[in-house]
């Protein structure tokens, strides 16, 4: 028995908060309605919460997916009011003050959080995407090992020296924290972990290409901090190609300003848009697809919409739209989830919100990390240890706390990566 | 370049051995003839030896797929003359003494050892596998987690109860060890660790259907063994239908001896047969699709080819088959690469394999466990202890039994199972 369009399912006790997205940001919010014991229902098209900020170790065989994705059910289940429910949410009709789901249900709410987060941009190159997979799910990081794992065993099997070579070159697109992450990786996956496993390839000799078009790697980290990170790069053999534009990608090519590379495999983290959902609103845009939304999160027009996260374009105090970062939509959801429950409870409007950021991370390898917040700079030892203790104090639960330390102990110890499991849905895929 | 199928790709020194398997009993012989520097080439068309006594632990969100999983590379690093190839084989020309790969390459061999192991059998009912998926591979798991993971979510989603309680009818064919292993965690993950998770089902009204054609579970078990899980299966409320078949499957529907039951999800664990290869050899194989072997592990009629594990049909001092175990293969494994080794380096002949029972465990649940060696028969907390240690023993690397033991542990003081992630691959066939 499907229920029809018009009748949502289930009538909850009113007001009825409805959260899309249990990110960073959603799951704050829902946290702090639900200790008020206000009634909300969180939905998510993933059964689980994902730290996006480890997803790159799962891309590179250092952990297993589940170590880094909590159901949400679970973070939720002491608050008695907070449904959750696993499905996706693909219109908003604001006048109706409802939500449609993927299939077909609507479900009405009093107030609405939009915190679905953002997909991979390819600029408006549609036809890039299957060339060169971007990093934002549990199947993005599983999809990218097994086809990196593979670009390995198939110039193990291949005899022309030149189809070899094409197979062990590897392209990062994109600068920024995920890019340099990603490409450190590689470099010590190959280097360390896959270095005595062939017979007919020296895994070593992989070229890693990480392509910028900004001036510099880490554009966002201070001058001195991306030279650190450059000169850390350059020391683990990775190739960085700053201040040129991928203008072609696709049958085992990567063009950059005019020249043709021959590529194994092509990682895309150059790019982030709002989630599709953004649009189905009718609220203004920003040019990467963002909610336009107020200092205090509300959506101009639309009366009990909020937007946060990676799908809100938030000003600061100057009027500049906050960088989409985890701790960023994080501090948002605690403050509209405290924001909302005084509304609902006792009539209190919202504040504005105002954004302290606890500084910024990015790790290049082994012993190399930087760290900024404000004029204090680490890099170096001490920032990457500082930089795993972070990661691992801001995961979900003590169990995967636990194991993640374990996993990076471990890898330290023997320069082994244990997650090196090549799915069966990608090896069909042998040509790229 | 793609070499042609007449020519080998490379010519490996002579005498050369094919190795079609890398589970329990291939790798053994990879590792006695790599230790006696014989030229040898692996095939297999996973990247990673299976640790398959845990599978059904991965297949019920208790651990991660990479936890049971081990490059084979990673195995055979140090034997420097064994070769791994990633691929599959799907032809043997015994007169040519080459294999074929499914990307058309051939391989020649002098020796060739058949260790592809079995597969899920459905007993010649074609249409059955897509209503019941049988657990083999990593892939298998992750699917079986998804699907049952994703009923409980289409249940609380629900509103019509008669399809909720259709929707939380979950049923487990086969009694064996899988069957009842697979029918304990399930119920355990129901009455526990989802328990307080939901808001409008209770997960531990799930309906747990164990069938087994058989007169009694764990057939191969003693009857007062056998009685001891069948009483530990009831105390979880596991409703057992013994000595009735399967006689329809589909549309949501279970069909047992005229009797159709509506259901959510049903797993299979009835029935193995020997991988498809076995067939390609051309040799008389046995009901189950088994190569007929001779004791000393020779195939009768094919010069210089061996098979050993779940593909071949082996018998005992009385002529009766020996069972498909892995620790039958790994001794297989272990004699026949000695005697191969023996064979090439100084022509001793080989000599007959003979048995010897470490004994045969099964679990069901918490504190639950048989154990039974000849007329040693230990049940209870006991044998439970002793299931685990043996199990995280005979795990491949350190690192495994590690993170095997600390989930292990964690799960036993706080019932949580940590790896309940719905792959998106599944979530759009919500319907079974």
């Amino acid at each position: 028995m499907q229920p029809s369009e018009a009748s949502p399912a289930r009538t909850p006790r009113s007001p009825h908060v409805v959260i899309v997205g249990a990110g960073f940001g959603g799951l704050e919010v829902a946290k702090r309605l639900g200790k008020a014991g206000i009634a909300v229902t969180v939905v998510d098209r993933h059964n689980h919460h994902l730290f996006q900020p480890l997803l790159y170790q799962v891309a590179t065989a250092a952990l297993s997916a589940p170590d880094i994705a909590e159901p949400i059910r679970r973070i939720l289940r002491r608050q008695e009011s907070v449904e959750v429910v696993f499905g996706e949410v693909v219109g908003i009709d604001a006048a109706a003050k409802t939500v449609r789901l993927s299939d077909g249900q609507t479900i009405g709410y009093d107030h609405l959080v939009l915190a679905a987060g953002a997909r991979s941009s390819y600029f408006g190159h549609d036809d890039w995407p299957p060339h060169a997979p971007g990093l934002k799910t549990i199947e993005d990081a599983r999809r990218i090992r097994s086809q990196l794992l593979l670009a390995f065993e198939r110039a193990e099997h291949e005899t022309d020296p030149v189809e070899q070579r094409r197979l062990m070159t590897i392209a990062v697109i994109g600068g920024g924290p995920t890019g340099v992450e990603l490409a450190g990786s590689i470099a010590e996956l190959s280097r360390y972990t896959l270095a005595r496993d062939f017979r007919h390839i020296h895994p070593a000799d992989t070229r890693i290409i990480l392509v910028e078009a900004g001036p510099r790697v880490l554009p966002t980290f201070a001058p001195e901090l991306s030279a650190y990170a450059q000169r850390r790069l350059d020391a683990l053999g990775v190739v960085t190609e700053t201040g040129r534009r991928v203008d072609h990608l696709g049958n085992g090519e990567l063009g950059i300003g005019g020249d043709h590379i021959p590529v194994g495999f092509v990682i895309w983290a150059a790019g982030v848009a709002a989630s599709r959902l953004a649009a189905e609103l009718g609220a203004p845009l920003d040019a990467g697809g963002r909610i336009v939304v107020s200092r205090t999160l509300e959506v101009p027009g639309f009366p009990d919409v909020y937007a946060l996260g990676d799908i809100a374009a938030c000003p600061d105090e100057e009027g500049r739209p906050l960088p989409g970062l985890a701790q960023v939509a994080k501090q948002q959801g605690i403050h509209l989830g405290r924001g909302l429950a005084a509304l609902i409870g006792t009539g209190r409007p919202l504040e504005p919100f105002r954004y302290r950021s606890r500084g910024n991370t990015a790790i290049i390898g082994r012993h190399a990390a930087i760290f900024e917040n404000g004029r204090l700079k680490i890099r170096g030892w001490f920032a990457w240890v500082a930089w795993a203790i972070i990661h691992v104090y801001l995961l979900v639960g003590f169990e995967h706390r636990l194991l993640v330390s374990i996993q990076w102990l471990w890898r330290y110890l023997t320069y082994e990566n244990g997650a090196r499991v090549i799915a069966a849905e990608t090896t069909d895929q042998r040509r790229p």
